[in-house]
């Protein structure tokens, strides 16, 4: 633990993830007080036609 | 706040992720006394391959 | 299916989450085409501590 | 109930998967002490790039 | 990975979630053919007022 | 959008969360180039007795 999960729009490169994950969990683990061999991440590319704000689809805007 | 989540099987249209934005949205928050503007929607699209129910796939009918 | 998640803060009273259920469902089944026999709802309360935007806690307002 | 979700890498057969909802949903049932008719299992694959444990992704090694 | 997600009804005693995480290790890794090392479970409690199915609350029966 | 979601052992004081809060949305929009209004952080608590690993519960040790 801890476990984390991150939805965002697709678009992210390779390297914006490496970073994402060795930043997060570094400090995750610098403010939680866990170590960093037990902590997982999962990103999850969501379009624009799939999310919703306010009653209305990113993708429209 | 509200969070939604949907898992569906894929062939909605854009129309009906739109509509259901709409109408879920408004719902929500007459029902749960909250506001629009924080409502956020996702929808994820699950292949029947990959959803079972009762023991079976329901890839499988 | 679908199997629907709702985030939201404590204090729902179970008369709303039952209107919640009852119209959530509808709706869906109306828009999505799908049968109301399959649709899962699970609500989840999440304190304000727990939950952040923009960079704060709702609890700090 | 229950509802299950099993988050792995791409490269499960079907079949793979069609014996992961029949022994999942057997052995759920026989610990849990629920009926089969009940649970609800979904599988998402999830790429090495978007997966990261102790600070860096799969698809670093 | 991979990693589960269960939720069930409240009631299942340490036991139940002790021989849960046991045999849905095993038996995942033997049909995914993977590690038993990187299998991950977490187990939610939802109660029946949290939960509804076919429009209903499982709270109302 | 993005929308963040950690599982972590209960103990975290709301101190704790709030810096997570401050210090994730920063990182992600700095390396995920998003605006920070968009981004949504919800923590959970799991007991160990409801988190296992390698077929073990986490409060089996």
């Amino acid at each position: 633990m801890p476990f984390v999960r991150i939805d965002w729009f697709p678009g992210r490169t390779v390297e914006q993830k490496r970073e994402s994950v060795e930043v997060l969990t570094r400090e995750i683990c610098r403010i939680g007080k866990c170590e960093p061999d037990s902590v997982g991440i999962i990103f999850t590319d969501v379009d624009k036609e799939d999310w919703g704000c306010a009653g209305k689809l990113f993708a429209d805007g």
